[in-house]
């Protein structure tokens, strides 16, 4: 029941989600009786996605809730029995049921921080056996947090702060907790709300969502609903049948608009009357069912003008076809004449929300200046990040027994960094990011040029140690705000989404020298 | 505990994994006195995946277990009454706890069978509150499914039926479930194995999997093993120790190969050796760690050769960077001659597996006629179709209160075929699948051209009726095989990749009159 109860429980990802090879490893570590040797992997990227020079840390919550649950049960130890040798010692069945993370120690860049090539965004510590299963399952938590988190905030930076982003991707994620994981860490990317209530319900990532195509097409127009009455917005005067109403403004809107009374869909004045019934402070009209000039916008405003006789104001309208930014110029246009002509009334500036496979270039275009959109849904190109699936995340031994390791591969990209290493970020005296990292007592740097920090940050957190929880992790909506000022802290040539300055991780000399006395030949 | 009971228990997507506007459209209907109308939806897609000309339909399993449990909690209903108008009637939230899905009837392609634009894959009824709820879930989970299905296919189409194709991506993968998924139907689309143990354990995938450098890298060779000695595979005679029997292989692999015996890195080979200890039947060289030609095939064929003196074989190689195509033909010539040479046996032929970011263009060359490569795990570009990370799939209302709806939409790409169809597959006489589909007793079907098939198939079968499963599922396995048996009955021109010729769907003369009338002007 303990799953039920917890609303996260069931979200916390199964020690068996990892690759077998972790498990071949870990009956391999325990046959040499290495399995308790002191180890320590890191969790980094080897290149910024989307061509950026930037990415956003995000899964961290993910993993210290996994980190906290592993423990492997009966059934699961069950499982790795039947597809391991038959012959295996029972003893290496009877460790792993006594596994647990109690001793496994994690420094991570705090979730919305920047996060660049080759520095880790988690340093995990603990028992060979242990901190090698880890593996698959910590990648899969932070790799994709951290993609979507950083697609979304390239989003946000294209939209500029004021255009409201709604994350609607759900139906293109992989599966449900791909929807999850994308609704959460759009969200603290920079994206203002999910459509993805489950987000809403787990992770406290704000809900938004109207109406759909198929609401509007369900009604044809003959349906009488069992209380047509609405009562003024005030609570005070008598109920007022809203179709009714809506029937005689739509006379004087197409008068106005120049259009025939018939031309207006009844089922969609219906549908729109519905929405209205059910949410009189929140109605918004899905306008391109049919065809939005002689119909969506003419059945729209007679509601809308319904409910503003009644003291409520429509929320706005939506877009999900065609030149979603000429319409929406057009629609300003309408709104603000039928507003003085009708009503003279200020709801000429009733949001305008458009959706329909909006990738950056559109939305670069939706963001424009002088665009009347205000609110921009997008749906696939958030959650799939087509641009680049996948952010390659490796997580890598960089030492055993107190002793750095490293793999010398003759392909120079897969090569790895040796060593626990520190982490620190440098910033200039206007509080942006310096270019180069430089000495701080204790850290010996190189400095390919001479740089003068005006602050040095220490990016790596104490996160778990020994298996407890150091501190409280930050919120979702505070993780979020640390993504924007991180962001803002970026030099402009560094925030470019296209053609960016590459920013500059520099290794201490003593990490340098280790490098190149590994390189030289076999290790001791 | 039911749910840690059920290995899927966890795995069925929860009842709030939806879209806001499900919700706010049903209390919509509901105040309309629609929610129980009568009401179908049909899920399709409008064009193929990745350029080609089918897909395979895939997630059906899982959507009949989300239907199947679909239940709203308290916590759930209390979640939906936090985030709609406060003033809601609460016979509304009543209605919510009562739902089940005890009136939907779903109608499906069965999992594995070949998927068409406008095609349904589900069609859907029940009252229109409930299906419309069940929209956004049921996209998550067949648009995904199918896509990656299709994926896997076309990658099996490339490999051919003989090479070994192993799923590695779950640390590619949309977090947890993401990777589950992936799973699951990439090895239904003709995979032969996954790494992810949780797909095993939950899907019954045969699970593969080995070493990882970072074991290799975690030896530094001054390790010493509990245990050295290792008993010959036949049981009989006495253990011996393994790293000793190596080295005194490595020297005749050194003299053999013209390398120093000092150039194979030492812990490399103390690695393999624990590896051999652990699975000495199932042995595997990782080769790539430091130097594939001047330490890893030596110290492979040292180990290999050692455990080959106690009756062991060792099952293969693995190479995870460079020129995978030419290392593989090289190092097959390598172990012809050091089979002849070294020990007179066949085991030349030991399988090499590679693995690296490989994609459509670089299997085809794995692939190609007189390779050496044996079996190949790609991650990365199965897990995430970087091709088309999404299918697109719509869910549309197509007939409510038994009267058809359609989306009159100014888009003609996104208006809908209206009413409930039936959908039937022409196959020729040799069996493959007809170009156009023909009349049948009770159809019209309209002919642009005439076909005489030889058989008929009904494509969509009843799998839900009023909420009871009809007949039951067919294992995974089962699903796999239809894949393979209906790819091989589609006719090379629309089963090539690129540039195919489009299958050809065609609506009956009494559906095309329907759209005909519907498109004439509003509906009644």
């Amino acid at each position: 029941m303990a799953a039920e109860q917890d609303p996260e429980g069931r979200a916390a990802a199964r020690p068996l989600l990892t690759d077998l090879y972790q498990a071949t490893m870990a009956l391999g570590y325990w046959r040499a009786g290495r399995a308790r040797d002191a180890a320590e992997f890191e969790l980094f990227f080897r290149r910024c996605p989307f061509g950026g020079a930037f990415a956003l840390a995000a899964g961290l919550r993910d993993c210290v809730r996994f980190l906290r649950a592993f423990r492997l049960r009966d059934a699961d130890v069950q499982f790795l029995a039947s597809v391991l040798p038959p012959d295996t010692d029972p003893a290496f069945f009877e460790h792993l049921r006594a596994l647990d993370c109690s001793e496994v120690t994690v420094r991570a860049l705090p979730e919305g921080s920047l996060a660049f090539p080759g520095v880790p965004l988690l340093q995990v510590s603990g028992p060979l056996l242990v901190v090698q299963l880890l593996e698959t399952p910590l990648l899969c938590l932070v790799s994709y947090a951290s993609l979507v988190a950083t697609n979304a905030a390239r989003l946000r930076l294209i939209a500029g702060p004021e255009k409201r982003l709604l994350e609607m991707g759900l139906r293109r994620a992989q599966g449900p907790d791909g929807g999850l994981t994308a609704s959460t860490y759009s969200y603290l990317g920079g994206f203002d709300s999910s459509s993805n209530v489950l987000a809403g319900q787990l992770r406290g990532v704000p809900v938004a969502g109207t109406l759909a195509h198929s609401f509007v097409t369900s009604f044809s127009g003959s349906e009488v609903p069992p209380d047509p009455m609405l009562a003024p917005a005030a609570g005070e005067g008598p109920g007022v049948d809203l179709a009714a109403k809506a029937q005689v403004w739509l006379e004087h809107v197409c008068a106005h608009l120049g259009l025939g009374v018939q031309e207006p869909h009844p089922g969609e004045r219906a549908a729109f009357v519905a929405y209205a019934l059910a949410f009189p402070r929140a109605f918004q009209g899905l306008l391109d069912s049919y065809s939005v000039w002689r119909s969506g916008l003419p059945n729209f405003l007679a509601v809308a003008l319904a409910l503003g006789e009644l003291g409520y104001r429509a929320v706005g309208v939506r877009l999900d076809s065609g030149d979603l930014l000429q319409q929406a110029q057009e629609i300003r246009k309408v709104f603000r004449a039928a507003a003085v002509c009708l009503v003279g009334d200020p709801w000429g500036s009733v949001p305008i929300a458009v959706s329909n496979n909006i990738d950056e270039e559109a939305l670069a275009r939706l963001a424009q200046e002088g665009s009347e959109v205000n609110v921009i849904g997008i749906g696939t190109s958030v959650v799939t990040c087509p641009q680049q699936p996948s952010l390659g995340g490796v997580y890598k031994l960089v030492a055993v027994g107190g002793q750095p390791r490293m793999k010398l591969t003759e392909d120079p990209e897969k090569q790895t960094l040796p060593g626990s290493k520190a982490a620190f970020r440098l910033l200039g005296s206007d509080g942006e990011l310096a270019e180069e990292p430089a000495p701080q007592a204790g850290q010996e740097l190189r400095e390919p040029c001479t740089v003068r920090p005006a602050q040095v940050e220490p990016l790596l957190r104490l996160c778990l140690q020994q298996g407890q929880l150091c501190e409280p992790l930050p919120s979702l909506a505070e993780s979020r705000a640390l993504a924007q000022l991180s962001l803002s802290q970026l030099s402009p040539e560094h925030r470019r989404l296209r053609s960016p300055a590459q920013y500059q991780v520099v290794l201490s000399e003593r990490l340098q020298a280790l490098v190149n006395s590994l390189r030289a030949g076999p290790s001791p």
